[in-house]
């Protein structure tokens, strides 16, 4: 088996690893970062990190309602202009800790003073040096270029984070049995792998979701991309209507990410739109009726509320994308061009 | 000739209007937006205006050092679980003033008492009539689906903001002379057109930069899409490097947008990447040695500083899109799909 998918396998080990070890530590950062005298939070973060940043802004912005802004780099690194980050609480999130751009944001955001913390998977990186806080991702050696562990074990930081920082006993409880729920998702995905094979001539596609799956949406799109190198993309429901649309079109498969309820109801424009050019729809949904009208039926696992779907709804994603890559003949354990650590300045 | 074609030459003149007629208004506007205790500011907007926000995100963080946030709308509709905006002012963009999901952005900002501009090209819509102030486009009727002259008019609001904000008359005397700037960019760029035959037959491609081109590189990349359907994608050059890389390839030409100097410096890893990956490259730059290496050369006029660039660059990607389309035989000005004002919620 290829590393990619042992460590596909490895999930629900390492989310438990993680919630284990670094709940206390979580209510600890939470206090600190969270205070009542900040107005915003910055996150910086590359590549899958960047995916989980956005499931922080749909998170952090309806529990926790605070307004998430993602930083440039590129103003710290190329511009040597910095903003001024008052009343900000900084986030790192970066699997290796070693890409120098995100590093130079964390150490401005300590130069101006500002509350800073590190989420990653090496307690010892340039970026855990670097910052106030660290918490460490406990996902164990990665060896597969592309991120599935820990990626969800990131996903898992910032539902803990959300969490410590509300003092919800209830949600705590909930987060804490997601490891068992994303086991049966495994295993409720992987069987749905063969059907794909009427893909295996496809050479792009679209992902598409609303609301708090925006960042799976993301995530599932550069799987796929990574592993096979097929240009898969990922859209918001709506942002699709205001132009990307023109894309959609027969043998270009639409992946659509949706739970029942106001979700999949602010989604039906959008889903028609798919239908009416002709695009297969692959449907990861917990909607009985949505998942019957799609060509290809991904089920969720009802376990977990929709703040924590993001646990679940990757899941599909990272088995169609392994599926896809095998059918194209891919390597999928050194995709051409990529390296595990990316440095970009 | 197509609406479009007829609009991208009319966007000397529509910018002079928008600059003779906003100037003083946008001092006065800057001056109640842009004070002592805004610490952020929040964007909302949708496909083409997006783009315009990731400029706006550059220039306030450069010259203004204000972060830029970007707001989710669905928190706002869909969850209906809007975040604390304390200490935010709140900027919505949009062509037709119309979408709901924008105008719900506005309302929230006004009901929590904070400070709300709209830049529209429609002063009566339900977007300008939810705001404190309106900055209005001056771009005239656009015809074609396809923005381009409320896209140049939008760019040149934000640098206008930016430089009232600042009230720098160096600046504000280079932002005056641009209408000419951009009229000798669009005679520089259009007989390139023709050299665009060699990719008559490409499906897909990619748009690269890095820094304040990054929301042109989007703009050029959803222009394409629209007008030929075929699925371009934009990318900053770092984030590249972390993953889609592996979407280069040939027959898939990537259109590169720099400026010598540090923005060039910092690509130079993407762009060696790019060539090594077999993908041809259509280059948008001032730096002769670049223009030559590529296999297609827009050059820039050298008339306008980094910060007005953004008005330069996206012409040649305006010229590009209309001529492949053209090669595709699509109806340019009546894109599949595709409608002038979409609402969304």
């Amino acid at each position: 088996m290829s590393w990619v998918e042992t460590e596909l396998r490895e999930q629900p080990t390492a989310l438990e690893r993680f919630l284990a070890a670094e709940t206390a530590h979580a209510t600890e950062i939470a206090r600190g970062l969270i205070r009542d005298d900040i107005r915003y939070l910055l996150i910086v973060s590359r590549g899958s990190s960047s995916n989980v940043a956005r499931y922080l802004q749909y998170l952090f912005g309806t529990a926790n309602r605070l307004t998430v802004a993602f930083a440039t780099p590129s103003l710290y690194t190329v511009y040597d202009a910095p903003p001024n980050l008052d009343a900000a609480s900084v986030i790192a999130i970066s699997q290796s800790g070693a890409s120098p751009d995100v590093v130079a944001v964390l150490e401005e955001a300590r130069r101006q003073g500002r509350p800073t913390l590190a989420i990653t998977n090496d307690s010892r990186s340039p970026l855990a040096e670097a910052a106030d806080w660290v918490l460490p991702l406990h996902a164990g050696e990665e060896r597969a270029v592309a991120a599935t562990k820990t990626y969800l074990n990131s996903i898992a930081a910032v539902a803990l984070l959300s969490t410590t920082a509300l003092g919800d006993a209830d949600r705590l409880r909930t987060l804490r049995s997601s490891p068992e729920a994303v086991a049966r998702q495994i295993d409720l995905a992987l069987p749905v792998a063969p059907e794909l094979t009427r893909y295996n001539d496809v050479e792009s596609g679209t992902v598409v979701t609303r609301g708090v799956n925006y960042g799976t949406a993301f995530e599932i799109a550069l799987k796929i991309r990574e592993l096979s190198g097929a240009p898969f993309e990922a859209f918001s429901s709506a942002d699709l209507l205001h132009g990307p649309i023109a894309a959609l079109k027969p043998g270009r498969p639409a992946i659509v990410i949706t739970r029942s309820g106001r979700t999949l109801d602010s989604m039906r424009a959008a889903i028609d739109k798919i239908r009416e050019r002709g695009a297969e729809i692959i449907a990861i949904s917990n909607d009985a009726d949505f998942l019957a009208s799609a060509q290809t039926a991904f089920p969720l696992v009802p376990d977990l509320p929709g703040w924590l779907a993001p646990l679940l709804t990757v899941v599909p994603g990272q088995v169609a994308a392994v599926e896809l890559a095998k059918l194209r003949g891919a390597d999928i354990d050194s995709p051409t061009g990529l390296t595990k650590i990316t440095r970009t300045r």
